[in-house]
């Protein structure tokens, strides 16, 4: 069938544009040495991270446990879980996933690691660790070396833990819209984690991995860079947000909305709140960018001086494309205007 | 089990309070002689709609055809979809539900009035319209009496359609904090449709319904409004944004979420925008309601003075209760600390 015959508001990825995406990622970290280990919460389906697999990322970094779980019972064979784990129930799944595939998780307390090896302990598994070290966001994750350099060694002493390295993720210079400032706070951070590398070294602590960054700052790395791996979301589908930040990769995902409701100022159409992530920012219409739109939960309200129909089919560009795929059970696959596959939304709504 | 040992993040609802906002909202509404007939789109669950309609609700308010499966297919013989439906698949599964229950819907073309009659007529069915009548929101609905007229005519003159009246939804006064303004402009919407009942009835068209008005403006309408039925849905759950509007309902609805890391200045939650709704504000910690509260997608960190340790439980209340609930699969109903039952969000998502 044709895209414009699906029923809206509809999900709509454009594969052309994706395949080329995640070349140009692959494209600019391979001459660094830096592995790609996207991030699942930009599209929380399997079917995607096994397309980025079989595309040259090394593994899948995913946000929560429930996640995880569907990544490995999808085949996935090297999932982290760029968070903390810290309820009893979700410690015993982790004890047990980790004897299913090579899986990875963050830590920045000794009670949590101790945690950890309580419960690979009771399933005689192996949970890789990654000190989760503050570089700025002042949400998890310590924050002096001496800190991290605990954290380490306990983890290097616990028989069921394996020390993996550093988690560093700048999420405050993402979406940074200034170049200049992004590339100086990225030097800063670098300089950061080279400090804390050398003390580690210095204390008799190698660290194999530094995971972390975005697709805000997957170009700022050069061949310096203390990162071994990435964890960019985005670039695969772009979003609105990322376009302000100006990172180079094309748009591969819309939310096709049906227009129920126009007069010459203004189009209503039939997606809202409900169907687009908004924390990030408006939607953007693809066929008016620069009109003004405004939402509620079922419509969006373009004022442009375009004409449409009742009836007419509009794509929009989501302003966070995360939260809007999250809202969402099916994602439509689409090449030169006709759907192709229909791919569920595997992990959609799994926040825990 | 205890409340305290549910998987986080978790959506619960204090069936205690729920009542009671029931009973309050048709208290104030019987004396005035009009219909509670609540949004669905609040709650999306087809068990709670039908607490309302054992709770003296006349009959159910959705948005969109594919929550109107849901209630029609849960048992619910009065739904009224306050939304234009132009896609001509929806239009003739529109045509079919209509012989299932008594079915209405909004109108505010003529072509879409011209759709809606061969749809009914391809299934020999009666699908009830009113006329979308603009009070100020801009968006759908026509603005003149002589407009609302020609489309309650043409209803009127459809074999297969049967006129109900009007539907005048003031949604720019419902969030509006200032008490008198909120008022004032709420008595000059009942003066616009005042005049335009007036108008219809010299021009021969009799009027049985006018239905609109919502939580924020149920308090509003007195003895002589234009109004007949109230659409009102927040008023069940209540959420932050509604607590700054003032309306006197209690907060039924709670995130649950758990400590991930907390020091002496901030908290951190495992929950995040893919979990709240953050498009009338951000979620308010009920044990800490003036720290200030930062989102991010998987992360909740609140600012407060208060020592809380991994683990530890927390609730929050959502700044907009409807998009909450459109993230979750299913509610926790809960009494005294215990959790009693486990509601599907029948129509989590269903935005078509």
């Amino acid at each position: 069938m044709f895209v414009s015959q699906l029923e809206t508001p509809a999900l709509i990825v454009d594969l052309d544009v994706l395949e080329r995406n995640q070349t140009r990622a692959m494209d600019l970290l391979r001459p660094l040495g830096v592995a790609l280990r996207p991030h699942y919460k930009s599209h929380k389906c399997t079917a995607i991270a096994h397309m980025q697999l079989a595309g040259g990322a090394k593994g899948i970094t995913c946000a929560k446990l429930s996640e995880a779980e569907d990544l490995i019972q999808s085949g996935v064979e090297d999932v982290l879980i760029a968070n903390q784990v810290v309820e009893p129930a979700k410690l015993m799944r982790l004890g047990y996933l980790a004897g299913c595939c090579r899986l990875s998780v963050c830590v920045d307390t000794l009670e949590n690691i101790r945690a950890l090896e309580s419960a690979a302990a009771a399933f005689g598994t192996t949970i890789h660790c990654l000190v989760e070290y503050e570089v700025g966001m002042r949400r998890c994750g310590v924050a002096t070396p001496q800190e991290a350099l605990a954290l380490a060694e306990a983890v290097l002493a616990a028989p069921h833990l394996s020390f993996l390295g550093i988690q560093a993720y700048a999420g405050q210079l993402s979406h940074a819209e200034d170049f200049a400032r992004r590339s100086r706070e990225a030097a800063r951070i670098e300089g950061r984690l080279r400090e804390l590398l050398a003390f580690l070294h210095e204390n008799g602590v190698d660290v194999p991995e530094v995971s972390g960054a975005s697709t805000g700052t997957v170009e700022l790395r050069g061949a310096d860079t203390a990162y071994t791996e990435v964890q960019a979301g985005t670039y695969l589908f772009m979003d609105a947000a990322y376009d302000r930040v100006g990172v180079g990769f094309e748009h591969s995902l819309f939310l096709l909305s049906t227009v129920v409701s126009a007069d010459a100022e203004h189009v209503v159409c039939d997606a809202g709140l409900k169907t687009i992530g908004v924390d990030q920012g408006n939607p953007v219409f693809a066929d008016f960018p620069a009109a003004s739109v405004n939402m509620s939960e079922e419509h969006c309200v373009a004022h442009c001086a375009n004409r449409c129909a009742a009836g007419d089919k509009l794509r929009l560009i989501p302003g966070h494309c995360c939260t809007t795929v999250n809202l969402f059970d099916a994602i439509y696959f689409v090449r030169d205007g006709r759907v192709v596959d229909r791919v569920p939304v595997t992990s959609r709504g799994k926040s825990r």
